[in-house]
């Protein structure tokens, strides 16, 4: 799936590390929310609230949770989990699109 | 209004200039499109094929139209429009979180 149906999108963006990663904010019928975004190269360290799943839309990326000693490639079509209240290192090695998923 | 109701979004973003400009597709129930994108602090120069008005959102800006010679600044709140296969110079001092119109 390409895109997200009968949704509501925030018109203002969410910038990190600056502008390294920009996002967009999409609000589900339920009230729940997503991110759409953009990682440019880079590598980068978030922290996390809720758990969260980060889908991989396009591009390529190293991905090493807290606590893990060795990194994991993904690329487009596969997602990884990240625990809630943690953060994990990710090196973007071509420029990422992805979709968060909260909780 | 922030926001954009019973709407579509591309989950792959749109990228130009390296990262300095990075928007998603939002598409509209009568096929309508319009993109919400950020734009970093930079001076970038945009070609338009159908006419635009561009909508800021948050930040600050200053546009010179094509033919133009001296530069309007633009602020939260305020539209401009840009003609149709034209350019337009748009010098962002302070990040631009804007919205943009086709047609």
């Amino acid at each position: 799936m390409s895109q997200f149906d009968n949704v509501s999108v925030l018109k203002q963006g969410n910038v990190y590390f600056d502008g390294k990663c920009v996002s967009h904010t999409v609000v589900f019928a339920d009230g729940s929310k997503k991110t759409v975004g953009v990682i440019l190269p880079s590598t980068l360290t978030f922290n996390t609230g809720a758990p969260e799943i980060m889908e991989v839309v396009a591009g390529v990326c190293r991905v090493k949770l807290a606590g893990e000693s060795t990194a994991t490639e993904y690329g487009a079509g596969v997602s990884f989990n990240v625990p809630g209240n943690s953060s994990f290192e990710i090196e973007t090695v071509e420029t990422l699109h992805y979709v968060c998923h909260f909780g």
